[in-house]
């Protein structure tokens, strides 16, 4: 066996990037004996020259082109942490073709492109490593595919995004509303400059697709997947509902396989306050993973940041390095997905338990009206409070139902929220997890 | 690549041995994607003539002794599920040197044999899977392995008998008492025959021996970590601690590089009620991963059971059975222990706040005298609750100290409980994790 050098090309020097290049050098040591052979960052590209000059890498050379890495012939995995879909998906592409393992942190790019990273991957016969795509440092993907490796995965449910829940802790622990607890999120350093992708469920979708896909063995299209943002919901509606029926409400992002199909879908969904993911709280994801034997198992942590997604990348790096070392490349080389994408099942279909908030006209006979609606599409209501609104004139009844179809409950609400002599507003529709 | 059938041989059909048969036939398509070839159970020792008779397995050959399955040429993969220390390490030292790849659940031989049985299997360049030996089928040992590759973990710290964890449950939400609980535990069969290995902890400590070992890459000794059980304690203690200071207990195992060496030990301890394993309830098991990039990694699962040690099996099985696939085995290999054993830091050495409680003779002076011995020790106090008994003559006084030496708070405790005139009977001191 050639025991030699494993040489790493990074391109893009953002908080990751310089994270990595920090632990890399720390933790030189245990990578030495980890591997059993040295790794070293042998190009770093980067178009920012303020960036450039602020890590310290002696020994590394320093460009300003990605595509000096793909022709240098002696890196061996190119770190691909640049952003975006299109650069991003040129430099992975010719690096594969170049004969060089990968390593990317983009979800947006594997979300959007999955098939075609992973056939040029296997085609290459070269791993592609994204444990920092989901969950950062969290090591989700390891664990789907070799902790679990035989086990059929029925169904996976997680906080995928820190921002949202972080924002949704805030108002239902303290009850401030949600402009502050943005503001606070804004102000602790967890919100993207455009906070729509968090809040909107953009992010979560990307990091559900990629897991799903991952678990189907073919492409789960991002665009595909149900998602909702946390914008309807009230503060009075999180405290309701954690007071008076015991749920706590999580911004989940949720896969399950069915006989007819596969749920996806990112909302923000009600769960049993003694449920394991109601207790992850603030900036924290977790994901919980269902399979036919281990039983139910969660994992939690920080999702995000320089560090913990650096801190993915290294062990991806890691791994990828050893079989380098030994030679050992058959098993690190991605299968080819499947070339049909996975059929989403329409929302409609959902089967579920809902929470339901009608802000109702207070005089006599609207009750027994929206009551009426509802069971007219058989939706039973397992409990209920109706609260009345310091107007006098407003009331706000809230409902938890029996398992029923997304279908039904939208039927009804159609029904009611266009009577103006019944509703003074949009009724609000969230799933309850079972 | 030559592909033909990968085949194991399977000693023991207990509870595990049998629910393995069950998951091998039932995921047979999924392994087989998973690994790229067929996987069969070829042969299978077992001693006891009704669950020999008890299993469908057509196509595999019985047999008693597990001698056979050495000898056999064709068996690639041993799994030994007999339990015990004596003919299991015959068994696995023999089959390494017959060339063959070792999966084994026996927490008992790994962690008194440890160095050996790693040793035999680098010399023999063969791999040894022991996912199910800790917390079953959740993949901690997939995780410190290679989730966090490259990584320097400074701190585990578990909630690894599931048994503890449902008795000091029970006792903590329900006020139920020690005996209710474990009678309870007993019923659901959560227990061993002999109790006593669970409550005193000793299943705990040869599973942190095992994951001490794996993180130090030496052999930690199990009979070098401290270890307390879980008799001392009161329904009244956990109920009080709870409600005035916060606090729920929890039976936990914790691993800690210091400076000066490694803290190993299993003892009931109080965690803050907003902690990540506090909320770990019943016979759930859960591990908390402190490294230094990736922020705190929890893991929470099933932590016993048939099914579930199965699948800490199984994943092993096709992990072991893709690298044969691929003539991969040089990175499954494990690495050469180091030779000396971990160097275990004296209890009295631990630095930590600690909850104590005093069973005091309610006459004038006590309290005095008895907070006297603290501060002499240096001991300060964070906040303490004092009670009285319906008997009016024994008084019960809770403290929390600040972080001080366990050697001078037992220092403190020796001057106190030789003291009839103080208190009557000994004093309760159980650390806080902070």
């Amino acid at each position: 066996m050639n025991i030699r050098t494993i040489r790493i090309g990074v391109v893009g020097l953002g908080t990751v990037g310089a994270a990595l290049v920090e632990s890399l050098q720390a933790n030189a040591g245990i990578i030495r004996a980890d591997v059993g052979a040295e790794v070293v960052i042998a190009r770093i590209a980067e178009k920012d020259a303020t960036r450039r000059k602020s890590i310290h890498a002696p020994g590394t050379v320093l460009s300003l082109d990605w595509r000096d890495l793909v022709a240098d012939r002696d890196i061996d995995i190119v770190v691909e942490l640049m952003g975006g879909t299109s650069a991003a998906r040129d430099l992975v592409l010719a690096s594969l073709r170049a004969g060089k393992h990968v390593i990317t942190a983009n979800k947006a790019l594997l979300a959007n492109h999955w098939t075609e990273v992973l056939t040029e991957a296997h085609k290459a016969g070269r791993a592609v490593g994204f444990e920092a795509s989901v969950m950062a440092g969290v090591p989700v993907i390891h664990v789907l595919q070799s902790g679990l490796s035989g086990h059929r995965i029925s169904a996976i449910s997680g906080i995928l995004n820190g921002t949202s829940n972080f924002i949704l802790t805030r108002i239902g622990e303290n009850g401030v509303d949600r402009r502050q607890a943005l503001e606070e999120a804004r102000q602790k350093g967890f919100c993207e400059a455009d906070p729509s992708l968090d809040l909107e469920g953009f992010d979560a979708a990307q990091k559900l697709a990629i897991l799903g896909s991952l678990v189907l063995g073919r492409w789960l299209p991002p665009q595909d997947v149900h998602r909702e943002g946390i914008g309807n919901l009230e503060k009075e509606d999180l405290l309701e509902a954690r007071n008076s029926f015991g749920y706590v409400l999580k911004p989940l992002a949720i896969l399950k396989r069915r006989a007819t199909g596969v749920e996806a879908r990112v909302q923000p969904t009600f769960l049993d306050k003694r449920s394991p993911l109601a207790e992850v709280s603030r900036e924290f994801n977790a994901l919980l993973i269902e399979s036919d034997a281990a039983g139910p198992i969660t994992l939690i942590g920080k999702g995000a940041g320089g560090a913990p997604a650096a801190s993915g990348v290294l062990a991806d790096i890691v791994e990828i390095a050893r079989r380098i070392r030994h030679a050992d490349t058959g098993a690190s080389v991605p299968r080819l997905p499947r070339p049909e994408h996975v059929h989403v099942l329409p929302y409609d279909q959902l089967e579920s338990r809902f929470f339901l908030r009608f802000t109702v006209c207070d005089r006599p006979g609207v009750l027994s009206k929206i009551f009426r609606c509802l069971s007219s599409e058989r939706i039973s209501i397992a409990n209920s409070e109706i609260r009345n609104t310091p107007d006098g004139a407003t009331g706000l009844v809230y409902a938890a139902t029996y398992r029923t179809h997304a279908k039904a409950v939208r039927k009804a609400l159609k029904t009611i929220d266009v009577q103006p002599a019944l509703v003074k507003r949009k009724t609000l529709m969230v799933p309850i997890q079972e």
